[in-house]
């Protein structure tokens, strides 16, 4: 069977213009080689057929309304969604998680649609029959990765998704409850024993995770030396992390002169640090590492400078050091639906209480009048620019429905 | 007090001979500064008084016979003590465990003298009152870290000893027992959970740990594959550690090579493998570190290569390694003494059962009819000649008597 005509039947209940969008991104072609101009009415997810640098294979994909929920199901509106560096990573092919195709919009097996996104924030729209505990208006999100969240609606089962206390969240901070703020926290709990006073040591403390370490930390009463790329704005940078509750914040350069040594070991007190939390690797992190105390913990979550993580052996032997990985997909597979549910409400009573902020970010709205190909066009566009490093703040998408 | 003063106050109950050489060790002189042809009567030990290479510090150190024991004490006659790789570190001052001074040795305070040696084989001599437990002629090793056991004799706490059944044990075993097989058994017991039938991997294996680790681990049903450098006779040396119970025996060369990951999956049957033991760092590490499977721990017990250990961190964050540093010091250090009883005839048991195997040693004798000038010549040549790395075998030194 050839591609285009498994593609044709594949799609042929949908209008043509949405045939031609499909084959368009079975096929690879560039955005403009069927282009319409239609509105589609109903909804609209961003998705891709096979993987590559997400600004040539990811396209706005729309479709109708989705059918009322069969039993044990519910309709859900996805109102935010983040783009996350490791979202792009899965549609590159280079992300261990690899999502399933959605079998609502791949009609065929052998040509899956995948729609991108790991989390986001839904509304419950409509409830299917023999659903218990959920109600038309909750919040919801994924208790899944992989999810496919870039999108205006879904079908999903109760199973897939928890809910949200709304009282007090931003739907900011709840659509990016999953990932950052659940990895700071089972970072700073799952591997060294702390307690109030103690001090750990982050790098790329200004990420969303790094942000997060530095607030729960706060609130639990751990002291936070911090580490940031110098910058121009580097004393305004220095002074936001503070107020989120920051012990100490200091740039790499600073890291590399010797005199840092002493200087910690002031501010702690001759204390060892118990705790190292890792985004970056290379330099850097053989520097931070060289911080720590006796048996001290050291978890990598990132590698952003793309170099390995080196480390001298004395420190293992010598100091007993320990290296871990975190990894919150694995989190998620090794854990109960109430342990989920439990990190989920301890992280909320933070925002609750205004000890956990959301995300500094933007929203990019997909307008439910644009064409799919000017959609398309946005999102290439936007993730051409973040694979870039062009934004410093996090991007939420709100995928508008396009009737 | 000038040093010279100081030295003769503190020396003054020795003949002289025995205080011109005291004077050049403290002073550091050139061995042949006060060297004198008299053979001294009693007992000898290998000392220095300041850090630093162990071919120029070294010295031998005659010194009477040893007084009856007091209550609680045990004289032991040595009867071998390995020179391991971390003894020169030690007496180099790079090691961070540091020895005390011997007390009956340092008659003063502020000149110290150390006698060199971490482990070895006494047999218990004379018993003081108190004593429970052990029996004239009962075979000792040393309990704690730095016991300074290059010496012919000495007095000990019982405490400062356990005793080892001498039967179906050689010298040579029992002398080199609380380190090397030690190293490998903790190391096989204490971070990966395995049961019979799992895999691990090893560099450094033709090391006395590394044999070790062959023997410990074929014995509990481990299979192992065991990275060597290449060098001439390779095959005979495959050869000989596939007759110690090896898996398979791999050079590094070999590793290097990508279609070695094929072959080990072939011989796994893709079992993922539970724990690695380096003693290399670098590279060669590196490449050993991604043949493991999820779930894996890495251990560190040397840094051979002088390299650091340089890791993706995907391996961490993704495959879930852990890594960890393995120092037997630090094991006895938090371990009672009856766990130190128990690991003790867990290998002795090995041992008996012909499971494991001395280490490949040659013996040095420093003779009872030798000058403090030529034994002194004798040992600080053998420490040149180890620092150059020209022994494969380890060495065992016998001190004689000296009377």
């Amino acid at each position: 069977m050839s591609l285009a005509h498994s593609c044709a039947r594949a799609l042929a209940h949908w209008q043509r213009p949405q045939l031609q969008h499909a084959c368009r991104l079975q096929n690879n072609l560039p955005s403009n080689a069927f282009s319409t101009s239609s509105v589609l009415p109903g909804n609209r997810a961003i998705v891709y057929n096979t993987n590559g640098d997400p600004a040539r294979v990811l396209s706005a994909f729309s479709f109708p309304d989705l059918p009322p929920p069969p039993p044990n199901t519910l309709n859900i509106r996805l109102l935010l969604a983040p783009i996350n560096p490791a979202d792009l990573n899965v549609i590159e092919g280079v992300y261990p998680a690899k999502p399933e195709p959605d079998t609502s919009l791949s009609q065929v097996k052998d040509h899956p649609l995948f729609v991108g996104g790991n989390e986001g924030l839904g509304r419950v729209i409509h409830i299917g029959e023999g659903v218990v505990g959920l109600q038309k208006g909750d919040w919801v999100v994924m208790s899944k990765a992989q999810s496919g969240t870039w999108s205006s609606a879904k079908n999903v089962s109760p199973s897939d998704v928890i809910k949200v206390p709304k009282q007090g969240l931003s739907e900011a901070q709840a659509a990016t409850i999953t990932v950052n703020p659940s990895t700071a926290y089972n970072m700073l709990h799952d591997f060294a024993q702390l307690v109030e006073g103690d001090w750990i040591v982050q790098n790329g403390a200004n990420s969303a995770v790094g942000q997060a370490v530095i607030q729960i930390a706060a609130a639990k009463g751990y002291k936070t030396i911090n580490f940031i790329r110098d910058r121009e704005d580097v004393e305004s940078l220095k002074k936001h992390l503070e107020s989120l509750g920051a012990t100490h914040v200091v740039t790499y350069d600073e890291l590399s002169d010797k005199s840092l040594r002493e200087k910690v070991k002031t501010w702690t007190g001759g204390k060892g640090i118990r705790l190292g939390l890792n985004c970056v690797g290379g330099k850097t992190t053989t520097l931070m590492a060289r911080l720590l105390g006796n048996n001290a913990h050291l978890v990598s979550y990132g590698a952003m400078s793309k170099e390995p993580l080196s480390l001298p052996t004395s420190l293992f032997i010598f100091k007993n050091l320990t290296c871990h990985g975190f990894w919150q997909t694995r989190w998620y597979n090794g854990k109960s639906i109430e342990e989920r549910q439990e990190l989920l409400e301890t992280l909320t009573t933070l925002m609750r209480d205004g000890k956990l902020q959301g995300p500094d970010h933007e929203i990019l709205t997909i307008g439910g009048m644009d064409s799919d190909a000017n959609a398309s066009e946005t999102i290439r566009d936007l993730v051409a620019r973040l694979g870039r490093g062009m934004y410093g703040k996090k991007i939420l998408l709100r995928i508008e429905e396009t009737a």
